[in-house]
């Protein structure tokens, strides 16, 4: 699917500008760092959903230290991008935590906390999701495949932001025929038992702060007092690290130096700056 | 080393005794689990530091959702065993994060989450420790073996505990020469840049979150909203969950029906009711 085309796909779901603008602007950015199973495909996965394009997301909870949130029937990326701006509108004192109740799908949980790394805060996120993997032992598929995202913001240069889901493969894949139904396994060959037992422990966790069934996510979001990342980089002494590339901005303008794609990649530019963490709600 | 030979070993250290008694605890634990890389073989270990068996870690900081401690030139353990008591003599409200600077050596984390999950928290806990991963395509070691814990209460039997770290072996296994080093990789074989990746994100987080450089650990207490590990066990049927096992007192007992065992473990036996998540500090 094109950028346009997904754009004005979401738009005909009915979704408010803004929304749709929101939804695209986490789509493209899956699409642009190489998740195109978290990318426009969703687009057309949404489409087969019964949505509630004018449900809003609500803090019901607010103490120091600790929010919790109900979807109230929005999709989840809705939900997590209010999450991410309310943030920024009303920062954390050392941290908080935050409980998202009825949110699902959450989408790539790295996006999320990149933008809370680029502005300034560290930022870790987990969210369950439909039990796909099974212990390597054997038994019934008990745990969604459970990611943990990262992000921590520097000094120099991008945060660094580290996004890892406890399969093998993704879901995503397996629908779009890049892998087989059989390879959505916990990841770590002999070694499938630690995946299994991280991604058990975090999909729990969620389960024991949520107050209602359903799927959910939690979101630690805190203020630094180092910045580990530049001496980080230095050590490395050229490694990749996870989540580098040279960031999204760099990525997008390598895509859009291919004259094919300008117009496409006009769009995705423009939307690029949606990116760039919001200073108020 | 035969448990009653640590106890009289680390007393002559110079602890005093409830502290002696508190790192012996640990280190049961740790034996009782399997663990024995972080038991009794430690009491060696920490005969070749340079240990200040006086020093006393400090809360330095505490406002709703958040404490920071300080080691103070305290061992590790009694930094996080000091950690847990405090949160059952003040309780967070519905959660806090702890962040603990001047930390390590910090033993079998699990064992500290499974305190708090006996004690009826949710809790979750990583912390760094001396670079001994490299990225899988090579370079310089960059990070620690970084486990993360997670402890779930439960209303029916014992809580579940998962306490994965990022090594493909244990850096104790190494000591031991149970494994080569050149075996101590993130987990993994093919996805091992899953584990160098959760591992990284890990550490990153809890250096950020240091004022100052060393060692250090970042735990997440909270009040349980759901009862999820119930319904868990019911639909794994029988799968062994991470962590599990029928519980410390039912391993003891196991091992202590070995006749040539009955000695050793009785003093085991009389330890583990200091296990007990205490009421107060």
């Amino acid at each position: 699917m094109e950028p346009d085309e997904a754009l004005a796909r979401l738009r005909a779901l009915g979704f408010a500008d803004d929304d749709a603008q929101r939804l695209f602007a986490h789509f493209a950015d899956a699409e642009a760092r190489g998740k195109p199973s978290h990318g426009f495909s969703r687009v057309e996965w949404l489409e087969t959903l019964e949505l509630d394009v004018a449900a809003r997301p609500e803090r019901v909870e607010a103490e120091p230290g600790f929010e919790r949130w109900h979807g109230r029937g929005a999709v989840g990326y809705l939900v997590l991008d209010a999450v991410v701006r309310a943030q920024f509108a009303d920062p954390p004192g050392a941290a908080r935590i935050v409980v998202c109740e009825d949110t699902f799908p959450t989408g790539m949980l790295g996006g999320w906390v990149r933008r809370l790394a680029e502005g300034g805060f560290v930022a870790a996120l987990t969210a369950t999701s439909p039990a796909r993997l099974a212990h390597p032992g054997g038994g019934p598929k008990l745990i969604g495949t459970t990611p943990l995202a990262i992000g921590i913001p520097s000094s120099a240069g991008d945060p660094i932001v580290t996004d890892v889901s406890m399969g093998r493969v993704t879901y995503g894949d397996v629908l779009a025929g890049l892998a087989a139904p059989e390879e959505l396994v916990p990841f770590g060959g002999e070694h499938a038992h630690k995946a299994f037992a991280l991604g058990l422990g975090l999909q729990l966790l969620v389960q024991a702060l949520l107050r209602a069934p359903g799927f959910g996510a939690v979101l630690l979001v805190a203020r630094p007092e180092s910045d580990p990342v530049p001496a980080l980089r230095a050590q490395a002494a050229g490694v990749r690290l996870p989540g580098d590339g040279g960031g999204i901005r760099d990525e997008v303008r390598g895509l859009a130096a291919d004259a094919g794609d300008r117009e496409e990649m006009r769009i995705i530019r423009g939307q690029m700056a949606d990116l760039k963490p919001p200073l108020s709600d």
